[in-house]
Order: C-alpha cells, then sequence, then structure tokens
C-alpha cells in the first residue's frame, strides 16, 4: 500500500491519496469538512471550496473560479486539481478549460459516480437556463486519480449512482464484469479501475461525441428529462436507470428487441433500488408527451431526436425518430 | 470570376460572395448595414447581428448568441456562419465553441486583420475584467472563406490594423512577400492567402500555443500593455507595431541584436504611419514599469515572462526574463 499504482491511460488508482506538491485547489467543500487532515493543512496550495448542488453548476461558480485563477495569477502551464464529485468536475474542469484557454487539468473524482463515469472522457459542462449541461467542452484531464477511500464516506444513495452507470455500461459491453446491485459491499477498487478503462477507451476512439461513444448516452435521454422534469429532486445515476427502463419499453413496442430480451433487462433492473418516489413520479407522466420532450436533448437535430436503444443482451445501438413520423430507424 | 476559388487548408479565397445555403448567421451589424443587398433578403437564414466593441467582447454577449442559438434550438451538427471582423469572429467563435460543447463553425473574416490574422488559427476568446482575451478555448473552424470584396468598405486605419500583422509575420518568415505599408492600395489577394496560409500552416504545427506558434506574438506582449493602458483608444495593429519597436529595443539593449539589425527594423518600422497620438502616449511612459506590466500577459508564469524578441534579419525568437534578476535568456 505505498505509492504503487495500477494504471489505464491516463487514470492512475491510488490507493493511498498523496497531497499534490505543486498547483492550485478547487475542490467539494464537503471534502474538507470529511477530510480536514488531508486538505487542512500548513503550508497548503491555494484552494477553493465550493458547495456542490445542481443549482451552482452554472456560469456563476465558474466565473467564481475564474476570480481564484485571477487572484493567483494562475498560468496555462500551472496545474489545477480538482477534488470532487461530477458535479464539481463539471464545472471546475470548464473553468479550467476555458481560463486563458486551457491550464494543467488534475482530476481527483470523490464519487463512485465521477470515478466510472464523469471524470472520465474530457467533457465538462455547465447547466444554462433550464438545459443541463448546455454549455461545455471537451477538455481531457492530463490524469484523474482515483482515490477509492473516498468511497467510504459515501452515503449509500451516492453511492447507488455510480452503480447505475456501472450498470449502464455493463449492459452495453458484455466484456465487463457484472455488477450485483444487491450487493452492499463497495465495488472493489479494481473493478472501478476496469469501469473507468472502458468509458476511456470508447472515449479515445471517438473524443468528441459523433459516433460510438454516444452508446454511453444509454438510458440518459430520458434519464435528463426525469432529473428535468422533477427539478433535480431524483439523482442522475436512478433517473439514467428508468431511462434504460423506459428505453427497453420503446425497443419492445417497435418490436426492436424480443421478449426474452426485455425480460433479460427488466431482470437486471428489477435488482436495482429504484427510490418509491421516483417510480411513483414516473408513473404520473405521459410517455408520449416524454418522447416530445426528447426533441430539446442536447444532441437532437430539429425534429429528429436519436435514442439509444437496446437491440440484445448487453448489445445497443442508436436509432432516430423523426417526432412527426414516430418509427424508429436505426 | 465564377465559384472557382484558391484553397490553402481549410482557407478558401473567394471572390465572389455567395450566401450560405443552410444554417445560422451571426455577423457585425455593420456588414448589415454595408451590404444589405447580400444580408437582408427574403428566405435569409435566421440572423443575429451584434455591435462590435472592445467593451462588448464579452461573457455577456457570449450570453447573448447562446440566447440565440437557444431559440432556434441550433444543434451540435448545425452550422454557425460568422461574419466579421476580429473581435466578432473571436466572441461569436467562442460561443459556438461552447454551445452544446460545439456546433459546426463557418469564419468570413470581413477586414483584413482577421483574414490574415484573428480568424486563423482556431483561438477564440473574450475579455474578462481588464484582462484582454482571458477566457477562451482553441476551436478551429471547419472552413475559413476570406472575401476580399469585404475590404472594399474598409478604412484607411483598419486597413492599417491588417498590414501591421503582415509586417510582423514578414520580420519573422523570410519567404514571405514583402509588404510596403506606404502603398495605399489593397494587399493583392493572392497575397492575403499567402499570410492567412502561412499563419494556418504554422498553427498546424502548434494548435495549443505551446511553441513555435509563440513566434506570432512577436510584437503583441508590449501591444497588449499599450491597449489595456490607454483604454483601448489605440488599435490591435498599430500598438503592435509599437510593441515591435519595443521588443527591438530590448533585444538591442540587451545585445541579442547588432545596431545593423535593429536599424533594419527601424527602417521598415519607420514606413508604417503610426498615429501621432500613439507616438506622444508611448513617450509619456515609463519602460521599465511597461516590463513589470509583462507579468499579466496570460502566457506569462509568476515572476517569470516570456517575449518573442528579434534574433537577426526576419528571425525572432522566444526569450524568458525573471523580473528579480532582469536578464534575457533564450
Amino acid at each position: 500500500m505505498n505509492e504503487q499504482y495500477l494504471t489505464v491511460d491516463r487514470i492512475k488508482l491510488k490507493e493511498q491519496l498523496l497531497y499534490p506538491h505543486a498547483g492550485y485547489i478547487v475542490a467539494d467543500a464537503k471534502l474538507l469538512a470529511l477530510y480536514p487532515q488531508y486538505f487542512d493543512r500548513n503550508h497548503a496550495l491555494p484552494s477553493l471550496y465550493l458547495k456542490a448542488s445542481e443549482r451552482s453548476k452554472s456560469l456563476k461558480t465558474v466565473e467564481k473560479i475564474y476570480e481564484f485563477f485571477l487572484l493567483h495569477n494562475v498560468s496555462r502551464s500551472d496545474t489545477v486539481h480538482v477534488f470532487g464529485g461530477g458535479l464539481i468536475c463539471d464545472v471546475a474542469a470548464y473553468a479550467v478549460a476555458t481560463f486563458k484557454r486551457g491550464c494543467c487539468l488534475k482530476l481527483y473524482p470523490s464519487t463512485l459516480l465521477a470515478m466510472v463515469d464523469a471524470a472520465i472522457g474530457g467533457k465538462c459542462a455547465v447547466n444554462y437556463k433550464q438545459h443541463k449541461n448546455y454549455i461545455g467542452a471537451f477538455y481531457p484531464a492530463e490524469e484523474i486519480i482515483l482515490h477509492p477511500g473516498f468511497l467510504d464516506s459515501l452515503k449509500e444513495e451516492d453511492l447507488r449512482q455510480g452503480i447505475a452507470e456501472m450498470i449502464k455500461c455493463m449492459l452495453i459491453e458484455p466484456s465487463l464484469s457484472a455488477i450485483d446491485p444487491l450487493n452492499a459491499s463497495l465495488p472493489r477498487s479494481r473493478q472501478i479501475l476496469e469501469y473507468a478503462g472502458y468509458k476511456m477507451q470508447l472515449c479515445a476512439q471517438d473524443p468528441h461525441d459523433r459516433g460510438l461513444r454516444r452508446l454511453l448516452n444509454y438510458g440518459h435521454s430520458f434519464g435528463h428529462i426525469l432529473e428535468q422534469k422533477s427539478n433535480y429532486r431524483f439523482k442522475h445515476g436512478d433517473c439514467v436507470i428508468v431511462g434504460i427502463q423506459l428505453a427497453a419499453q420503446v425497443a419492445c413496442e417497435s418490436g426492436i428487441i424480443d421478449p426474452s430480451t426485455a425480460d433479460y433487462i427488466r431482470h437486471v433492473i428489477e435488482c436495482y433500488p429504484i427510490p418509491a418516489g421516483l417510480s411513483s413520479f414516473v408513473a404520473q407522466l405521459d410517455f408520449q408527451e416524454l418522447k416530445q420532450d426528447l426533441k430539446w436533448d442536447k444532441k437532437g437535430v430539429g425534429q429528429k431526436v436519436s435514442l439509444i436503444l437496446p437491440t440484445g443482451i448487453r448489445r445497443v445501438a442508436s436509432f432516430e425518430l423523426d417526432l412527426s413520423n414516430p418509427a424508429w430507424l436505426p
């Protein structure tokens, strides 16, 4: 358990967290409270602590980070170390990407969701008005350091959000080890690295999200709508799992998958503890209206919407729907 | 003079300007007034006209462009055609680069400065507080369309700003054709393409401005300071020419160039009609203080500043100066 670590591409798995020796820190304020011995030390690097909330994932917070960079005259060759969940990683990485046209970025995701998903692949973004992640950039981090120790302090429901993305990947890629969402123990470190590495490799083949990478959007188009409609009362991973359910429903109704595949997906999803509140929220929504809402999806084009649908067991593909002529086309 | 055009990389020289057949227009409002037959037609594409001023090169204007994109539900695969000088190209390209993490961008620079410099190389940016171009991105346009006809309506002083950047390039790269700034006639179309192409090729070798491309910064570090100190009363190209003068002064005082090289540079610069107001503004500034101000340059690192200095006739190199120990080192 010394400085040795496993790596996949630019992802490093470090059991022991070491404080950076140079640069600037942008971190979730919660982490300072949870790990004071780590963050709040003598000779600490210049640090900015941010409150993480969906409302604060905004251009206003980005400007707050710019102010911090200005105060310290941060230069393009300086490294900014970002500690936090997906939200802090997203907003801080966007600020780093755009300050002086980009400084050096290292990400230290502190949640399972960020470790296997948000921090991987170079996407950063903030919300704009009611639109999620509408303003952003592709700015891959120089290094992503996974420190599973951060997960010890994670609440059960936050851990679940990461497991949701892992289940999504498992339903896309047969080679990934199966995740048992009912198992209360943490996914092992090497499994985290496996899933982070899977996403990293997929993204490397499609850095600007023009093709292959869209598969990772499985469950997300409907998921984002649910997050939005509920005013972000429900969490991202939970909504993605429901989104996968809805996508499977579309695929089944359209004859894209046969009932046995639908059963398989249903079986996997049923093991996932969707909060009761979310289930009843979804039950009272109109499915046709949900489909209309798809056209606001960032990836849509005019009246055409695209959606990732299951095509078999652990297999998905991208489909298009013309809203004026509702038949899904591959 | 039909649709035929010369191209260098993604730069197209088109003698005849053709209206785009699809996408969205962001343009300088001045162009609408000057070329109503071109912009203000039946069946025009959705268009946003902006007032170009250094004050409007801000995140506020970027948000105005976001609003326009939102209104029309612009998608990532849509093309945004940007018509204007360097300022409009910079601010609109930044909005295009960051909206939904980047839409398709085509630039139609309308000033000589934008044609040979600002629109080439993928840099886009806005000012932040008093800091020039502090927020930005690298986002190369899909295509840059040079239409020399736009130059007919350009004022003499605006034309001069482009010639200033051409002179800068001429003092860097021996292979470029010599520009005679005293010649009142426009540079020829092919000369414009030659200079734009030179910058494009240099940028292709260093897309993120980490090395080679910094040579283009010749005259700019001091130039930016003069712009700032004068509250943008003086124009960019004029300030760059004075910046080259100051850089030559530094190089001469430090023994980097011999008097005959200094004479050559002085001779070239003297042919350029620097406005009398700028000359007297510079005369009352303190040279030591100007050097201190270099540390606010975007490309600086802490107490170290870097500066492009002449090293010979039509030859420059990057030097570093530690402000606490003022000797220039290569």
